[in-house]
């Protein structure tokens, strides 16, 4: 993994104005967030919206999330760079039939995991036109209406297996998140995949269960409305989030989410099994141990 | 459950401007956050401090969160209120000891679990004098330098098992409560302690337990703080709590944390199922069901 710094003053000061045309596909949380950004920052002269829900696509341009909505081959035609925001399934089945279509442009996806996106497109007579992209950044809300602005700043983007892609294409992309105020991370698909199942994957099941813990045993729904501390909501708020988007990712990542599962399930035993036997002296070293997260996340 | 809504304007206008001696007995976040509080909204005219700890004595006096600092019995006798913020432990052993020196002076605990300190005071010639309270507000920090201003405001405060305490003793304690700007609850012990295991006790097990699962199998450190997206950072967070706090808050509620803690093990054993098998049908189900906090936490 190796780190760059963002460096778009220096690009400015060097006259580099140029607008480009962009489409996104899938007008959602974070594909809306990314217009309204690139807008913003004057990377974008255009975004195109590409978005099969009648009710997206009113309300992408309603909101100004988008200039104009189009299909995907005129949109392709016009564009200089296409962003995939869509289900990574979804993403799956679209990015090679982009790539046939497309010839100077550049296509980056955002989704969750990378593997197995990377693999279908791996031999791909275009496949230097693709960048595999995660920007590092979400809520629990979807759809267009979840789009916010000044998304992303200062937060990471992770740039997948560079080197099987363009120069020029991992040089635009690198411009397009330097923009946004992110900083590149560079890692191989498959590390990512491991990474992101214990920083983001493993999150979203604890939060999701413990959603279903309460709401199975917790009856007094009142209860839990008035005595629900912010320690509560910080743990369950990513209950919230999209089965659209979840579903395919833990499918995609299944192995790496097993293992974290597997471990995570075991971490709980120990808890359980301190209060089965009254074992104060080692619950207090498995808390002590967990206080050492204090490192890494301030 | 009953509640009551605020009423501090009413009172403040009928010129009820008596200001309390008030002693903090343990002078860390909660005990410091509830001095700075009643210090600012005038309800306290002093706040005197007893703490253990040098240190702690020190950093309480330098903050300004307490005016002077006393030994225990001195404190008392200058005292209206005495409010009881250490773990829940310490609680237990001290609290008979304060109601055989007081005669006017109200008590009150604000701690995590209610069922074994009243039952430790139960039947004690001044049990009217012992008001049995949990603010529900909190933060992962812990000590006299986390305490901050501003704290409880528009969150539930519970008083337990209400007709044990004396009426003009309930009464004072409402109105410090609400000075603070929280709203009331009213419970038995025994609820408390079953929601309190839901909404906030199970909440701390899975963060303690993310974090360890984490610690465990994701030795590259770096990779975590650089990928650690917003996400991550929510559902780890309460990692950080302070064990002296939270040992002997899982120990008091063993039995209730540990039904919860069952039946989150087994919503977790779902989810692995669900990978395992591949069956993305059910997975989404599962999801769809969590979804249905939003209506509890919005």
């Amino acid at each position: 993994m190796e780190n760059t710094n963002t460096n778009s003053t220096e690009q400015e000061s060097m006259g580099d104005t140029k607008k480009y045309t962009v489409t996104v596909v899938g007008v959602g949380l974070i594909g809306g967030s990314m217009a309204l950004a690139l807008k913003e920052k004057g990377f974008a002269g255009k975004v195109i919206g590409v978005e099969k829900s009648e009710t997206h696509r009113q309300k992408a341009l309603q909101l100004g999330l988008v200039d104009e909505v189009w299909n995907m081959e005129e949109a392709i035609t016009q564009s200089d760079i296409i962003i995939l925001s869509v289900p990574v399934g979804v993403c799956m089945e679209v990015l090679p039939g982009i790539l046939n279509k497309i010839d100077r442009q550049v296509v980056i996806d955002v989704g969750s995991t990378k593997q197995g996106l990377i693999e279908i497109v791996s031999g791909h007579p275009k496949r230097g036109r693709f960048v595999a992209t995660h920007p590092m950044w979400g809520t629990e809300y979807s759809g267009p209406e979840a789009a916010v602005k000044g998304a992303f700043a200062g937060k990471a983007n992770v740039i997948c297996n560079k080197h099987e892609s363009d120069a020029d294409a991992v040089e635009l992309i690198e411009k397009l998140y330097r923009t946004l105020g992110m900083y590149l991370v560079y890692m191989n698909a498959a590390d990512h995949d491991v990474h992101v199942a214990y920083v983001s994957h493993i999150s979203h099941i604890t939060s999701f269960a413990l959603a279903n813990t309460v709401l199975e045993k917790e009856k007094e729904e009142d209860a839990i409305f008035e005595l629900a501390s912010a320690g509560f909501e910080s743990t369950v708020r990513l209950a919230k989030s999209n089965p659209a988007m979840w579903v395919p990712v833990f499918m995609q990542n299944r192995e790496n989410v097993l293992d974290v599962l597997n471990e995570h399930i075991s971490q709980l035993r120990k808890f359980k099994a301190c209060l089965e036997k009254e074992n104060t002296e080692y619950l207090q070293e498995l808390i002590e141990n967990a206080n050492k997260i204090r490192k890494i996340i301030k």
